[in-house]
């Protein structure tokens, strides 16, 4: 058994997106980042992206240079039924091929429109028109047909900028063709471990060390930052789907072994409140949030995952010095000597919390978000996170950055983190923070 | 005084992004979309964006044709410190030239290092230097500094690819240069008039109606839908700056007199939750939520906005049916009887949050945010919002989608746009939706 890789056949793909609207910057190019992605996790080689105009010539052009040296050109935009979409009559005319009303698109598109309630006009005869040397790709989400051609050794697949109708071709329509037309063309697996809690050049330099033994046949590892954390990308290639994966696990059972506390999961979306969310219903825990300086937002990140009623029983969004009082039973000594923003408060508000609604954990935030409120002695993305268990109690204090967004952001993760590792039974604490007992 | 159309330059510009990374959809392409946007703003005519791997060849022959068809090329990526960091190295080849040492950069560099604690390893050496033809850009955000050449008639910027550095050496650097080598080449002014709580097609068909007359001399207007809303771009060109403002103000009056009460302001970043704030602090009136299916978005959202303070008294999650009963008052029989999802629930929450924070206003949803949850009398998207004032009560009944995370999203902007609708005194209720009293 080889790795695969003397079979790996290295196909090219080049992405075209057109529409003005990319280029002025109203629109971020994510459909570019989808199908490079996409299309890489199938082993394909995205060698580049052209982001073009709508303009009849350029579209041509760039269409045929890239199809000279690719196997595969997906192409995104220009497909709507207004005058500036004019993908398909450039399409047509690079091939020399006529347009052509096709009755099966047609009666397709009608029946679109009749199931939407939406009259179908003269306007829309036009979107079943395509190439004649084109293959239609059904588009179940919207009116404009995608289409596939084979010219001069390439494969060409058009489709409406729509990301939600450009992934429905990809997935149903492209995906089956490229499986038809290239067979295995060898499969590039990559894993994300989520890490959370420690720094990029921590977790690099002195707890996992030097990894240059892994990174032969193709396998390779890429630290990720992202706020409060660094996504680890392992990949590796085969000619099996299953050798690639094979590649990746020793690499993988390496970090686990060496950095797993911090890892919350596998999966560029994983989010930190899915991880806690786990944990709890596990554990048959529940929770409670008291939140000033974060305003919501651990709340709104953990109700995010369905099913979230089974243990978020509720939260209290405490922004004035009342509302601490009144619903959590702040002391009002503590406000007025050692102030809202300290470990005192973070303590009772987050034991506040727990009492209210009856839950086995209370999590708070206290600090000064920003811009405005700093002093000396807490100055600006100041923070105490408290956390509240019958058999644990302790505060945090982070210091964060001067962007109110960021340290709202910020807060949130480091006191979910806080309760992952507390409910994992973890004593470190994110970045080595101390916590800090009543 | 002409509108400046025929000064128009039309100075061409073309972006090139280097890095794997954004090929295989690890990242996505902000940069592009915000230099785009830049420079288009500037005036000049943004043709193409160029996405390509880190690969000597690619880089040389993307730059050297994109300056053959341009004015300015904007370069980003592949400036770092590891080695498959090559842009320096393909530029100077490309142009003949060699690498030299610079030594103010290298002094620099060395000072950045001091400033950060960070000692100044031999590899770093290698950030200062540059290909022997350039002009160095100094770059105040990190350790690579950007590059501008002029040759064949085309100016070139080489930039990190790290967006905060890309965005200093823009505004700080290459802008005074385009001022420079280009004076006035002409102004795009663009306004983004952000309306919430119609459709598109309402609002262009019913509302605004045939405004063809308005769109000659470079003025055009484009509709931006995002979720619950549509900004309006209006765009118009000028000789100066005040020509180009003075061209949209026209378009910009008719959509106001046709459509004001459906913006909420201008900018694209403009959101309802800051709108809303606006209006509290200047009529003087405080807020407090009540959130079941939103979970904390909307009191997220409003404390996004710094001084919040001021208006926001608090909130209370109500996820579970004991605290909306212990916290918020609501009535046990009508939880048992037309349940948690009602009128009578979203009106008793809205006014429980109003008396418990003792605020003006208290706004509350509560829904069936899926996946699970639904029935046939209330599917999933389901949602009821209440609305608590002295003066007025009421709630709405709104039909989302099965998606989560958009039934939070577009709950939390209706019951925004409520609060705003009634503090102005608008009777119309977003999309139509009917007032519903007690």
């Amino acid at each position: 058994m080889g790795n695969g890789i003397e079979n790996f056949k290295h196909m090219k793909v080049q992405i075209i997106s057109i529409g003005n609207e990319l280029l002025i910057g109203d629109t971020i190019n994510t459909n570019a980042a989808w199908m490079g992605e996409f299309m890489t996790r199938l082993g394909f080689e995205v060698t580049q992206v052209h982001t073009i105009s709508d303009e009849r010539g350029l579209i041509k052009q760039t269409i045929a240079e890239s199809m000279k040296n690719s196997d595969v050109v997906l192409c995104t935009g220009g497909l709507g039924p207004t005058h500036d979409d004019i993908t398909k009559a450039a399409v047509a005319e690079l091939f020399g091929a006529g347009l052509i009303v096709n009755d099966e698109v047609l009666e397709f598109v009608k029946s679109r429109f009749e199931k939407w309630k939406i009259r179908f006009s003269k306007s829309n005869f036009g979107q079943a028109e395509v190439p004649s040397n084109c293959e239609v790709l059904f588009n179940n989400m919207g009116s404009a047909p995608g289409m596939w051609f084979f010219e001069d050794d390439c494969y060409l697949a058009c489709m409406p900028g729509v990301p939600v109708e450009m992934k429905f071709l990809m997935k149903n329509r492209i995906l089956p063709k490229l499986q038809e037309q290239f067979g295995n063309v060898g499969f590039l697996h990559a894993r994300y471990l989520k890490t959370v809690g420690i720094g990029e050049s921590t977790l690099s330099d002195e707890v996992l060390g030097d990894m240059s033994r892994f990174y032969k046949n193709g396998v390779s590892l890429a630290f990720l930052p992202f706020l409060a954390g660094v996504t680890l990308r392992l990949s590796g290639q085969g000619a099996t789907n299953k050798e690639a994966e094979e590649s990746v696990n020793k690499l993988a059972d390496y970090i686990y072994q060496k950095a797993g506390t911090y890892i919350i999961g596998e999966g560029k979306d994983i989010t930190i409140a899915e991880c806690v969310g786990k944990l709890l219903k596990s554990q048959n825990k529940t929770i409670a949030t008291a939140e000033s300086c974060t305003g919501g937002l651990i709340a709104n990140e953990l109700t995010d995952i369905p099913g979230s009623s089974d243990y978020m029983l509720g939260g209290i969004v405490s922004y004035a010095n009342s509302v601490k009082m009144n619903q959590l039973h702040v002391s009002e000594a503590d406000l007025n000597t050692v102030g809202a923003v300290s470990k005192e408060v973070a303590l009772q508000m987050a034991k506040g919390a727990a009492e209210r609604f009856g839950s086995d954990i209370g999590i708070s935030t206290t600090g000064i978000a920003g811009p405005g409120g700093g002093s000396k002695e807490k100055p600006v993305g100041t923070v105490w996170i408290g956390y509240w268990s019958r058999q644990d109690h302790f505060a945090i204090k982070a210091h964060f950055t001067k962007n109110r967004l960021i340290n709202k952001e910020r807060s949130m993760r480091v006191a979910l983190e806080i309760v992952r590792r507390t409910l994992l039974g973890i004593k470190e604490m994110p970045y080595n923070m101390e916590k800090q007992l009543p």
